[in-house]
């Protein structure tokens, strides 16, 4: 039980791309050296944040990516979903579910864990995030 | 973000075992039929729950297996933790983290949601979802 890479390093690279907003487009390369992410794995990555319209991408020289949004519009669980499809902890929570056992009080207990897990996370803006403290090792300064 | 398969089934082997308890060893191929799971996968988690003192292997003709203890003092969060080791949400949640930001408020998040996670799967025993409703086709009537 836990968060996938795939979510995890897309959390970051916004984050790091959100602390340098207003500096105009960020290189995914200095994206991946500010917290020393994988490149290989962000290009698509960020190809599913784009799509999203969390994050835009500034073709030609000097190109990179900007934040689509205010940081403060964007929740980590939107980030989260981009990359990892909408969040089902498990079988029970498909839709329809995978398991035919309507009474079993496991299907309340994970819908339960979903839906807090969806609220706390669609509670925490990318702007907390950057303005909490550093995330990478030359945030923007106020 | 979701359950491993290998705690998913082993959840599901268990609560089927605990249905049955007091009729003597359940086969694996006899659990198995009850809920559709893979026997080749169940073969492997089951000694993994024999090993966490959950399920008890009951050598030779009419063998299997048995629950080791009452299921009303196994819970859920023991079995997933049994299989997955222990919950961890992410990177964040290591010890010591995976990550020096020390002020990042996703940090604070993460550690509530994991507490969230172990504190609602750990108040939920086997004998709950046993008694909740069948969770095999033939259950035991009691």
């Amino acid at each position: 039980m836990r968060l996938s890479p795939a979510a995890e390093l897309a959390v970051r690279g916004v984050i790091v791309l959100a602390q340098h907003r207003g500096e105009g487009p960020l290189s995914l390369k200095a994206i991946c050296e500010a917290r020393g992410l994988p490149k290989q794995y962000l290009v698509k990555l960020f190809a599913m944040l784009a799509k999203a319209d969390i994050v835009t991408a500034v073709r030609g020289k000097g190109g990179g990516f900007v934040m689509a949004r205010d940081p403060a519009d964007i929740s980590i669980l939107e980030i989260i979903e981009a990359v990892e499809g909408p969040v089902i902890l498990n079988f029970c929570q498909h839709t329809p579910p995978r398991c035919r056992h309507e009474q079993c009080r496991l299907r309340a207990v994970w819908a339960d864990l979903q839906q807090t897990f969806r609220r706390k996370l669609g509670a925490v803006s990318v702007a907390d995030c950057v303005a909490a403290g550093p995330a990478s090792p030359q945030p923007r300064r106020k």
